[in-house]
């Protein structure tokens, strides 16, 4: 089973150019799945009905989201209303939207988990105690855990915990795609950070002047997205039905 | 001109290997400079004379540190009299040690400059205008900065304001080594993080059920450091004197 | 019934002057229960047994804590063997020691709880739902929570957010004293901070020079705690046994 | 000399309280000068001209602000045009607006500073230098600090740093007033925090219901500021024109 992971999707230069290179990506690689972080996917920040339904149209099957996830109040109601669409896990019970959904490729059944981070973020449940509690009461071939966390030792430090346990845990929210992909000593495939899907020359997908203005001047700045060459970065992972283990994970950019 | 940057040596296992591996990795590389993060040489967190001295009898001509470089307070006046191990730029006026360093190759001059970041970190002062000082005062053919750093928008922000006046941005301090190496559009060689030397099976070089019981339990935990694999981990980057700019950034992993 | 809560007491100096101050305070004010904070009571921060045996030796009936409660590990016994030395309630399940306390005084039933702020600190579990949870599962006739916590926000949050249904929340941890003493519209009785035992001319008990340092050359700086005058801070509560809740709220600054 | 120092004024609510309190307790206390801190006197939080008119006009002769001063563009050119509104002096230079203003009493002039924190706030300058450059820069009879900051213990060792240099360091932020008022040893005026100017029956001004659905669902949330009955804070200093210290200070709130 091969499933293809899309770091954080920005506005609509992110989603046009997601849905100009994933078709023809997805049937060169066979790709059997497809998640996408769209927390970001919204023009303006966040997520909304229009960037979602664009993402599940381009052919994304799951879209996991992080801390942006509610910006917008317009995406509330269509949280409860699409599944696969998710938000971190472990935000308090009663909240819009589930932490993990179950996708069903007729003779697999994969369970992407939805978590994020404590470290330098809203303190949120334990995304350790919350990966127990999904797994304890979701039956699947294969479980991914996106963590949307900020700090690597908090990245990984899931990762190690949940060894053995998951196909893979990925990394999103700093933007920037790392060089440490690997399978875990038990066969959790693991990245810190997907990367993005966006402008290149960009600082995490926003024009460069407007976040230098910011931290220079601490003054209130509206972010712009470059209209500039983009690329779309994730991984591709290889996952084996019999153990639910990754047996190879490869780093992808395409511009 | 050729320069070789090495992630942050983590206690005597990282340093005894890159001891083992620099000698063989300059010589084949033909690298005229060596800079290493030292900030977490010592056995034990910090740095100290004894793990200065062991890098730079390995071959690193400069040292650079970061948040963990008075840990220890023997290397307080080890700083002032060594100029080549270098602290954070934007501590207060008045703390032990420099900046900065200005490496004379003979035909070339190479200023490297250290700054600590603020996001997520200590209110040091600003980047930005700490980097803007020096290069109003120093002159040499080319300057490199570490930038010590945990948030990636703040990393590329200063890369960014500093393109096309320095030869490069190299980031430290996240241990996890990025995948986005580049040139700037003005010729500013740039990584959101060099990665780190050390035990490869690890969290940031720490023993993985230290940080997990650490961070699911919140209770106080010794780290400890496991002998095992390494990897060393940097870039190279190749400099053209005209210019001062790099026309080249390639990564490096050592195993 | 008449209860007296005793903000952080430091050190030995704040040991000292509470055993001077206590008993004739008790007695000249009929108090009926003594509840003191002593995450700071042993010499050179944390808790020791010796500082716990002090305090409930000197009168205090329940010691409560907060974030510095696991610094020294010779306490984690002592907690689990003393369960009127309570810790925030809110650390993951299976720490050492309990979250709150069923002070037994024949007539009445007062039971304690510790619970600790998330902003500006660590990521613990909600204090709000630690709340709700001790109270559908502990009777008594008075319930009183210390809550160990930064942002004065949070704190009026959870007093507001429990009002009617305890009899007082308190603030501990900013080791200032408010002068917001108050009885919240539903009975609850109420302050931000119960302020500190120890030194007067002091921060937060520590000597100024040290804190002075240690903000302007961010160096690592040893605290101490100054041999001067000092004073006792806290309120007295009282309590109405029919109803549960708080008639009157004094505030106290004995020197 | 005597000035009075008002906490926070929370929107329009505070300001109409203001209003109608201050002209009568300015003549029956012989009040000299008046100075409040107006960052969220705007209806919907910030500054705005309306806002900043409207207490210059109740009588208050100086407006210091804080980390919400830039909130509204609207106040930007107006803090260029009027020198007595004030921002933190430690926002970077080039930054709209000043950060101290000298009031001229005809026999008497009085330097009022404005400076923010730095822990678990914005990294600004040092604002123990800040202070320091403003006071070798500017002569004055008197000088006072509004330290706009959220921790306690920054707040105490900025007014020990300054003890004897100025007449009064008084803390903003918190919007809860402190019982610490108090004379430093070397004759320096201090409070932790004035507390705020608004309703009485809120979280810092804002309804209750507000802040515990922000901080139980972690859901973005509309604050408003209830209709209910006002108080007002601040301290009343009497300054000593030949040492140009503080013989006495006394907390106020009116209601
Ligand atoms: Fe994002
Ligand atoms: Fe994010
Ligand atoms: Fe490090
Ligand atoms: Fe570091
Ligand atoms: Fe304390
Ligand atoms: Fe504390
Ligand atoms: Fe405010
Ligand atoms: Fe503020």
């Amino acid at each position: 089973m091969r499933v293809f992971l899309i770091g954080d999707v920005i506005s609509q230069q992110g989603c046009d150019f997601l849905r100009e290179k994933l078709p023809a990506f997805k049937r060169e690689n066979q790709i059997d799945a497809v998640i996408a972080n769209g927390e970001n996917s919204a023009v303006g920040n966040g997520i909304l009905p229009h960037s979602a339904n664009f993402l599940f149209d381009s052919g994304v099957d799951v879209i996991t989201t992080g801390n942006h996830v509610f910006k917008r109040w317009e995406i509330q109601e269509y949280l409860d209303e699409h599944p696969n669409l998710i938000r971190p896990a472990n935000y308090p019970e009663g909240c819009y939207g589930n932490g993990y959904y179950l996708l069903d490729g007729g003779n697999w059944r994969l369970c992407v988990i939805n978590v994020q981070g404590q470290v330098f973020m809203d303190a949120l449940e334990c995304p350790f105690r919350t990966c127990d509690r999904i797994l304890s009461e979701v039956e699947a071939d294969f479980y991914i855990v996106d963590f949307h966390a900020e700090a690597t030792g908090e990245k990984m430090a899931l990762a190690y915990y949940l060894d053995g346990r998951v196909s893979a845990v990925v990394g999103t929210h700093t933007h920037v795609q790392t060089a440490d992909e690997q399978i875990l000593p038990k066969g959790t495939g693991y990245i810190s950070d997907l990367g993005m899907t966006g402008p290149i020359l960009s600082i995490l997908g926003v024009n460069p002047e407007n976040i230098i203005r910011k931290m220079t001047t601490h003054l209130p700045t509206r972010f712009t997205v470059p209209d500039t060459a983009c690329k779309l970065e994730g991984i591709v992972l290889d996952l084996t039905k019999q153990t639910g283990k990754c047996n190879k994970i490869r780093r992808e950019r395409l511009v």
